[in-house]
C-alpha cells in the first residue's frame, strides 16, 4: 500500500537492533483515518463477507482491528497477555516468547467467545518474528474455528515470521514489508 | 446511555470483589458498532469541534476511543505503561498504582507527541478508582495542553473515583455509572 510505505519513509525512524519505530501514526499515535484506508485495502484482498470474528491481541493491534470492526461491522475479539501462574478455566491460551519483554507470556482469549463456527481474520499493527501470530493462530485451532487469514499493516521481512506462515499454506497479507533497514536509516520494502 | 445499561444488565456479570464483568461487548470482544453509538453520544455532551487530540491508555480503552477517533477524524494517543526503570528521555511520565496489578506502573507519553497548543479529550472503557485516568490528567499537565474533558463508557460510581475529578471541576461524562452492587447479581444504575 503506497500511502502506508510513504509514512513509513517519512515519518519512521531506525533504532539500534533493526527496530523500526513508527509511533507518530501507527502505534502510539494512531492515524485513524489512514486505518480506514488500511481496511479498504484489506477489503480488497480477503473475502470480508466471509468473516465472522476478528483477532488481534493487545495492546498496539486494537487500534487498527478496531476501525476495521466498526467499518466492516464484524465483533472484534483481543487476545490478553498474562502471566502463566493468573489462568483461570475456560480459556484458551497459548504460550509465546515475547522479544519485547525477553520472556514468556500466555497469550488467552475466553473459550465463550472464539466458536468453532468462527471464520476468523487475525490482524495485527506489526509482524516481525511472528509469534504473537502464532500464538493468536493457536488459539484459533484450540476453538476448532477456521482461519480465513492475517492482515498485517508493516511485516518486518528480514525477520521471517511472515514467510513461514506463507509457506505453511496461510494467506497472510501485509500492507508493506519491510525486506531490510540499513546503517544510514534507508528502508528497502520488499516488490 | 440506555442501551449500554441495557447490554451491562443483559451480559455483564459480578464477580466477587465487585468486579463487573463486561468482556463480551466492550473489553475483550468489542461491539464496536456499539461503540460507534456512544461516540455519537459523547458528541452530543463535548464539544468535538474544540478537541485536537483523544487520549487513552493501554490496553481495553483503544477500542473506544480509536472508533471514536475513526469517527470524529481526530488523532488518537494511546499512553503506554512501563517498568519505572525502563523510561527513556523525551517522555511525559507518571507514576500510578495499578490495582490489577497490584504495583506502581508508569504511564507515558512521547513529548513531541502531546503539544502545549493540544485540546485534550482523555477516554477509556472503565473508570473505578480512578488512578489510569489521573495519570493521563498528569501528562496533559504536564505538556501544558488543555484537558477538555473525560469521556469514560462504564464508570463505577460506588469507587468514587469520577466524583473525585467532578469535585475537582473536570467536565467528565460517563455512559453508565454504576452506583451499586448486589450480592444476588442485581446492578444499580446512578440516575
Amino acid at each position: 500500500m503506497d500511502e502506508l510505505k510513504a509514512r513509513i519513509l517519512s515519518e519512521g525512524k531506525i533504532l539500534p537492533g533493526h527496530i523500526i519505530k513508527v509511533g507518530s501514526f501507527l502505534n502510539h499515535q494512531v492515524d485513524t483515518a489512514l486505518m480506514g484506508r488500511m481496511a479498504d485495502e484489506f477489503a480488497r484482498h480477503f473475502d470480508i463477507s466471509k468473516i465472522t470474528k476478528i483477532l488481534t491481541i493487545e495492546a498496539s493491534g486494537i487500534a487498527l482491528a478496531a476501525v476495521c470492526s466498526y467499518k466492516w461491522g464484524i465483533p472484534l475479539l483481543f487476545a490478553k497477555k498474562a502471566k502463566s501462574d493468573n489462568i483461570e478455566n475456560g480459556l484458551f491460551c497459548s504460550e509465546i516468547y515475547s522479544y519485547t519483554y525477553k520472556k514468556n507470556v500466555t497469550v488467552m482469549v475466553e473459550s465463550e467467545l472464539l466458536l468453532p463456527e468462527d471464520r476468523v481474520l487475525i490482524m495485527d499493527d506489526f509482524l516481525a518474528n511472528g509469534e504473537a501470530i502464532r500464538g493468536l493462530t493457536d488459539l484459533v485451532k484450540e476453538a476448532g474455528a477456521t482461519l480465513e487469514g492475517i492482515g498485517i499493516a508493516v511485516e518486518k521481512g528480514f525477520q521471517g515470521g511472515g514467510d513461514r506462515f506463507r509457506k505453511a499454506g496461510i494467506d497472510i497479507y501485509s500492507l508493506a514489508v519491510i525486506e531490510s533497514t540499513e546503517d544510514d536509516g534507508t528502508i528497502n520494502f520488499r516488490n
